[in-house]
């Protein structure tokens, strides 16, 4: 099966459409996330009180579930939301950050994954491998191991639990268990800056607001989160400048330029 | 009655004075309402604990109340801090994030409203018209209807609870409901920018805190906004860098070039 | 006693080692803190849910207590994070954000210093004056006295608790109560940047977690943070971009440019 056919006419429905994306995410991930939301054509939406989480989840076309900056009160509010969109067919993403780290994120995620079935799982090679039961060596919340060597964790992730795993680093790993997509996009200035993984995964929650497959909606913001940061890093001084060009290449990249620098297999 | 008369001396009592600015506002605004106090000499102090209210209360010179990321806990803090102004005579600005996107938000804003008599609302033209009643296309907390559409619901809600509405937008709408002044600065760059109309709040408590004619306040951090935008945005490839020199713009833009580029009727 | 003797050694051992930093924080300075940490190689963490505290201890190097932005829930996993950190020897930095602001400040800062012992305490010249009980003006969490005026007072603190105080300022002055080091570098954008203290605050925890000598640790933390401030400074024109070349600055000074533009006694 090719791939990428409706990147050009997803990019366009975005910026036409600007989907509404409820994002329950943590304090670091709030404002990068919303800025590349933005870059793209999408319109944010942060909220974790779980007084409105219903009216919120009535308006929002995708929902991006974040486990960042844990907390309890946070987790109740999580519960509502995906309950809500797995109840309404509405796409949604995990970002199971941290996952590994401690049992309150391994245990939240796999619960969330197996009680509301997200579209897609977006995470880092170690949070990918601790879902997945495999063992890994442990380093913060920054993934240490290569996303090559999480690729069969990730696949055995999305099989079991019938959803889209996408693994970021070096090389970002898109699978659905039968079919994986590689992309070799992106820069080493781009782990060196923090929250670009949350940034995918809103991202990805906005691909999947106008792109009913799953695989191709994650691999779309893939993509374009590496090309974009090629884009940055190109004309970047270290990982502040980068940062900032980065938002600006998000804003910048057209679905062609997309197209015409994009490395996969 | 003649405007701006007092803009360039309140820009420098800002500067000599460093009033304390007191914030209870979302997480993303945080920071970026932070640095943009800084950056017109005005001193930021961001806490919503209740125990703490009171003293922090005591030691400012304005409020910012901010709907952003609405939390049960952050709206206890929020009424005793809002108690403290009303009965100590200090300035006051509320920023309904959102309202009109959940019953929670639209109900907090107008019992704020009603209780304690903010000395301006600050908000963009969806959450101005969700507050007066009037019926709109709800796009999430970025406004979709231009300002300009607002002017009357602005007006109304200003007249009703004897204070000052600024509704950001395309054409910034400053009213008492009245007398009403336009100001035509600005940048489409801006509501690319997560925040921005939080910082417009938090200059506009900034101003209060120097000038006793609230309608007047209002309008200098609008035009200080619009220019510093415009500024800006002439030197920047995207939404990224043009946050970055936005806060530039605020530190470097004097008096003089306010009133020089300021364009508003 | 000659200092600075192992700073190359500990630039490098931070990029080799990448030490996990329990990051306890203000949500202004979540995001910096970790991009600040990221960029000199360290691998940041931010957590402050209770039920994670002994799991995120046990594979931290260092831990970072800041009271930017104080709340209740977030005080308890404050104390159960700093007593594993002093049950388990491991170094940790007080930061004590808006001491003298508030009593829930002042007290929490002072039980926290008397009960777990931090490695240092790290604040601007208003913070160290409250916790020493000197009389000083009150400028909100932005210091207003000159930080050399605070020089008695750290030592002093120092002394009383057997801990190492390091006070940020147009001169730095880094003093366990018998021995102090002053530091000249630095740029008065600094002080316009939300947030350098507690990114000081991050970067002192990072050089504890490979230097034992706490003294030193502390000293080498503002030595980096004021030259790469200097750099920044120079190709900036606001802060900014200053707050963004900062950043680039902290990634790309080696230590050679620390020794060669460091000025101190």
């Amino acid at each position: 099966m090719s791939h990428f056919g409706n990147l050009s006419g997803d990019c366009l429905r975005i910026r036409e459409e600007s989907p509404i994306i409820h994002n329950i995410t943590n304090y670091v991930a709030m404002g990068i996330s919303a800025n590349g939301l933005l870059a793209i054509g999408a319109s944010p939406l942060m909220s974790s009180e779980q007084e409105e989480m219903e009216e919120i989840s009535a308006i929002s076309s995708a929902l991006v579930i974040n486990l960042g900056c844990l907390e309890r009160l946070q987790i109740e509010a999580m519960y509502i939301a995906a309950e809500a969109a797995a109840r309404s067919g509405k796409p949604w993403v995990l970002d199971p950050v941290g996952a590994g780290v401690s049992r309150l994120r391994t245990e939240t995620a796999l619960d969330l994954i197996g009680t509301y079935a997200p579209s897609v799982v977006r995470g880092n090679a170690s949070e990918i491998m601790a879902l997945a039961g495999t063992p890994f060596r442990q380093r913060g919340v920054d993934s240490a191991e290569e996303s090559l060597a999480a690729a069969e964790s990730a696949a055995a992730l999305a099989l079991e639990h019938d959803t889209v795993v996408s693994v970021s680093g070096p090389v970002d790993i898109i699978t659905d268990g039968k079919e994986t997509i590689r992309i070799f996009n992106g820069h080493p200035l781009m782990p060196q800056v923090t929250a670009m993984g949350c940034t995918a995964s809103a991202i990805t929650a906005a691909f999947l607001a106008v792109e009913d497959n799953a695989l191709e909606a994650a691999a779309y913001a893939m993509a374009l989160m590496g090309v974009a940061g090629e884009k940055a890093a190109a004309k970047s001084a270290g990982p502040g400048s980068f940062a900032v060009n980065f938002i600006d290449a998000l804003a910048g990249t057209s679905p062609e330029e997309i197209s015409e620098l994009l490395r996969y297999e």
